[in-house]
């Protein structure tokens, strides 16, 4: 099983008028789910930043909503590696209602490694793109 | 001209720890202008849910980030209508920095067009069809 | 021990460009932790309107900041019940850094009985209001 | 009229599941005030770090909710300076519905001007407790 999983309750405050999560908390959620991965990689976003020198600036982000969440749901986050490449990765996120097993959304995030001083991009460390690799789909 | 700008300052609540626009945040300018250009058409999402019964779901959203924004800056975002079917629309946006000109972010929402109640797909409101037509691109 | 603890890392999102959590944030904190206190106590606010036709508005809300919190921290929150009113209940916040023990917060939010439909100030059910009582400070 | 005044519209990303803003957004909506406040005294929060040196950290925040705002809903924020210290000021905020003219909250904010690498409390410029005089209440 390659991929991640995460679980947390929709808060009050992540719901919007139509009694549903707003559409752009699920880009949070995703982060959401990233920053928990890469805890469990053994290392964090601030990590990255002074032991290799790289910022992870977002490219891309894509999201698919399939099924609406509302306040105290149980949601399931799913991640996996969906293309790694020598400066950048993709991350693709399932969204689930964990009661009922319902994907809500799904979606993706193109991240990027680049220099913490000069900006441009960067190789991804050795050491993390081989724990990226072992959670890609195949 | 067939789209509609609209412009703001970045908020320090908008930023994060790497000191720019948090990428979720574009989803909301994204939102924010759409509100804006309902306005403009001289009707908004409750106007849709009270006089048509009709509520607009988002059933994608993508960005592209180009060029990071910053607190303070002036954000100028143009919308247009990429695409209008019969239950649904897709709204393209182009974020600049408007002090320098550079793009900032472009990226799309498709939102489609719901009975309130019954909640399935519905044809948008032929007076709301018309308007949106004067917006799109060719 | 009368209080309820929960605790949480801090997400990127949560942070701005001074690179900590954003004041507003710690808000949102304290209502986290009351949706964390209302599922222990077995009902949520769904419940609330549900069951008993309530809804909970909030009154007034309160914030002291003593130490700043940054990405990635391990945040543990403490809710005790301060002052419990026929129709209304004070909750007390605590926010510590769990790592060093340190206080980043403290503040308070007053939350007043509401009826769902009437919009007037009712009575806490007796049933609620037993629970909460048992988690006042003496 | 030493109040300044700002006026904007409530998104839907501000509300929540009782269609009503989620009370931390007040708060949201305070900052969202100074920082109009301060690029009308001429200078804002970036300058006040590169040209001073100065952070301005906020040590106490707090809001009296009074009556609900809504999607769509035209607010007006009225801010006051209510205390000016050496080293801190205390802005009044009163948050207004437009449309009715009723007031919809009203809070505080204490704001410390502290050393932007040592993190102690400094004074606050001169030029800025100038202009900040000239908006206080008597």
């Amino acid at each position: 099983m390659p991929s991640f999983k995460t679980s947390f309750r929709v808060s009050w405050v992540d719901t919007d008028s139509a009694k549903i999560v707003h559409f752009s908390n699920y880009f949070r959620y995703f982060e959401k789910a990233e920053e928990e991965f890469y805890r469990k990689l053994g290392c964090n976003f601030d990590d990255m930043a002074e032991k290799y020198g790289i910022i992870l600036p977002r490219v891309e982000a894509y999201c698919h909503y399939v099924s609406p969440l509302k306040f105290n749901d149980l949601v399931e986050i799913e991640l996996s590696v969906k293309e790694l490449r020598e400066k950048a990765v993709k991350y693709w996120f399932k969204v689930y209602n964990k009661q009922n097993g319902r994907l809500a959304a799904e979606g993706y995030i193109v991240v990027v490694a680049a220099d913490r001083n000069l900006g441009g991009a960067v190789k991804i460390p050795k050491e993390i793109a081989e724990k990226l690799k072992s959670y890609m789909e195949f």
